[in-house]
């Protein structure tokens, strides 16, 4: 921070002719996209919205700010990392934090009580970034919710469902998608002897053993949360269990952990989901984990949270914040995350009006940077545009018969470009091709005009051919159709 | 303002039951997109998006906020519009007011002198909000440039053939697309006597003739401006000017004009372009327009609107402001707009290294309410999902069959919806398909299952036929395929 406090100082300095005396970057936490990036992120998105899609999701949008009392008191200790605009007299406002609170605003300020629907948007935390993880102060969030009064865990399955659709057809390597119920972290609280008012903290703190090892986590619940060491031993002893329908029926019969009604009716309800999850066929990649507890405060039934089990992600070094332990090992970790908040919607409702909700978030930044980097060591080339043929000329003085033949492409639906100048030399014609992956080139000259012909060159090949022009357009849809 | 803050008290007084206490709305100038506004605001970006890329641009994304810096000193008297970012500790942060300064920041920051990039994003001005006749706070812009040192003209042809592609595609109404050259501007008004100081303000005035008649637009210039009313006359004369080539040759003769070199420079400019625009065939839609001005500061060439001409854009009232004199003559008018700025990207370079840009901005924001009008007058329906079948069942217990059946098409790319109820009633499956449009149905019942097949019903004309199961799949793909 202070290094870069100097480097722009020192830079401000540089700027002695006048013409600029400010640093040229975006804000701290921030990136563009450029083309190739731009492509990458559309291939995701339509992966993402054609599983939405299939699953008859409709879509919203909401402003990228909100009042800033709508965010009042969703977020915990979290609000500190809220961005507030500057108040230039009218409303205070504050730039959206997630979507998760402006749905279940949308849905309250609307009288709502039935809908499925995605928003892929950004979302601000001003947060300590480490971006060549994906972990960005602006970054996209991409969220699937179903809202409405249901038989239990069907549109539960459904959002797992989604998850492992999504990740499977991304091939981001082998995944596994943990599962748990905040009412079976309660009761395990309760039976274990944590008071009442510590089973938000004392959860925060079980939410970190995907970081840190049980000792470190134990610690925390000794030294910083005040708990006895045998109940925190206790808790030990349940949150190392993992397992799939076997461990469920094994904690019904549990007597300490039977005796919490929470937690029963957790456990049944995470049994219920698991038939649900075999006639689905991912019972393969789901289970059941009790060190799962998610950070947000507005869950109240079930949660999940699907991790990368290969490490896909390469450990690049972060400029800005180093290599961390806690950064390293985030780096192969959680990829979508979700659960149910019946809650949220009633907290905006004048009448307190509840609207059962169930979601799951898809961690798309992190996806990109998985993304970007496989396609760096891909041999295949991204495509930033889709020009189907280039029109050019090897001779000069054929600027109007290129703008000509090119306008009539277009308006037959061919994509197609043409260059600039008055009379550029057919080799840097071809080269543009090269470096853009442009597959065909329309080259006219004096005597394919005479012939009324159009030269047509396939690039890779290099092969040409004299394409009469009236069946120009339906050649060259032709040799693309499968571009 | 003073109503909206007493509405506001009262709110907050009746959430007697403390569960709400505050506003349920969306801040001042913006709004939601419901899944209605968003089936129809997918299919404009679609049309454009197809325009971008069958005219070959790349697309890239900046980030919402830019270092307050970036902006200052851009916009003119604009700039009070900026929304600020509290200082909350570290860099002073700014929404972006449009796409252009971020286009140039990127374009110096990357040292980029050559692209041709679209980019579709919102934007924020802290202005008068007119919501129904779609002026936001919060707004896409939809940006297309071509940066890059060229022959003359060429990419600026081409922008004015993409406006002309888009308006003719989109179908809303006859439009006229009107050019001019800020050159000419100045020429004009040194040859009329304009003091240099001046030609801003009184090209800020010019700007207004497509609100006000003439007679007010003088009375500015005299009176605010403080212009000699023999001035204001002269200058009166020349926007009162349009035309084609004609009016182009006609100037190049005029006496007074052709002593300015400025205004010869752009009238040469505006002879060549509509010699391309010929060649693109569209000159019918183009008009030389020496009123045409454009409020921004930083054209440096050629500048052009596109206006729609007929009163496609229903006069309904805006709640808000009431309806203005200025606000109703507005309703029918630009729709498009753009020009060249060579100058732009050199205020962000350290050297001052010129980057000429040309572009232009579609006004999307308007063409999603007129697409609206029109649904809403429309007898056809909006879809908002593109559910292709849903999987219902006319009796009790078969919950588990209908999810199994609905992940077989899931898993197939079929897209699916299916009851969250053990029991839901047949009409009220039924219905479902009825108000979103799902076009088959796929009946489950014991004696389907024993015979292996699937009653298949057209929501529409309500027949029914049994499938095969092994065949199910592909019938409904076949009897979808034009959805």
């Amino acid at each position: 921070e202070e290094v870069a406090r100097l480097l722009q100082l020192k830079a401000q300095l540089d700027g002695d002719d006048g013409k600029q005396t400010f640093v040229l970057k975006t804000p701290k936490g921030t990136r563009d996209y450029n083309p190739k990036q731009m492509a990458i992120r559309e291939k995701v998105f339509n992966t993402i919205f054609n599983c939405f899609k299939r699953h008859g999701a409709e879509t919203i949008d909401t402003p990228v700010f909100e009042l800033k009392e709508t965010l009042t008191g969703k977020y915990g200790e979290d609000s500190k990392l809220i961005y507030d605009l500057k108040d230039q007299g009218g409303e205070l406002l504050s730039l959206r934090y997630d979507l998760t609170v402006p749905f279940a605003r949308y849905l309250a300020m609307n009288k709502i009580t039935n809908i499925k629907r995605y928003h892929i948007a950004k979302v601000y935390r001003r947060d300590n970034p480490a971006m060549t993880r994906g972990r960005y102060r602006e970054f996209y969030q991409c969220d699937f919710d179903i809202a409405g009064q249901y038989d239990p865990m069907i549109p539960d399955a459904e959002c797992l469902k989604i998850v492992h659709e999504i990740l499977s057809e991304l091939e981001l390597g082998d995944f596994r998608i943990k599962v748990n119920d905040r009412r079976i972290l309660d009761g395990m609280f309760a039976v274990c002897g944590v008071p009442d008012e510590k089973f938000r903290t004392v959860c925060s703190t079980v939410d970190k053993l995907d970081k840190l090892p049980w000792e470190e986590v134990k610690n925390e619940m000794v030294k910083e949360k005040g708990l006895p060491e045998e109940v925190a031993d206790q808790i030990g002893g349940y949150v190392s269990l993992q397992g799939g329908m076997d461990l469920v029926e094994r904690l019904l019969e549990d007597p300490k952990l039977s005796k919490s009604s929470d937690a029963v009716a957790g456990l049944k309800d995470i049994k219920q989901l698991f038939v649900y999850l075999q006639l689905f066929r991912i019972t393969d990649k789901v289970a059941f984990d009790l060190s799962l507890a998610r950070g947000l405060d507005y869950y109240t039934g079930v949660i999940y949270e699907a991790i990368l089990t290969q490490a896909g992600v390469p450990q690049t070094q972060d400029p800005q914040n180093g290599p961390g332990v806690e950064e390293a090992s985030v780096s192969v970790g959680s990829i979508a995350g979700g659960g149910r908040y019946d809650g949220l919607v009633g907290m905006f409702d004048p009448k307190g009006r509840k609207v059962p909700c169930v979601g799951v978030s898809i961690g798309i930044e992190r996806i990109f940077s998985i993304m970007e980097q496989k396609a760096e060591t891909s041999a295949e080339k991204v495509r930033t545009t889709e020009t189907q043929v280039m029109v050019a000329s090897a001779q000069k003085n054929l600027l109007e018969e290129r703008l000509k033949l090119t306008a009539e492409l277009w308006d037959a639906g061919v994509k197609a470009e043409v260059m600039y100048k008055k009379n550029p030399k057919l080799l840097s014609q071809l080269q543009h091709c090269e470096d853009t992956g442009i597959p065909l080139v329309a080259i006219l000259g004096e005597q394919e005009l005479k012939d009324g012909v159009v030269k047509l060159r396939n690039v890779t090949t290099r092969e040409e051919l004299n394409i009469p022009r009236d069946s120009l357009i339906e050649e060259i849809k032709k040799r693309t159709a499968d571009c």
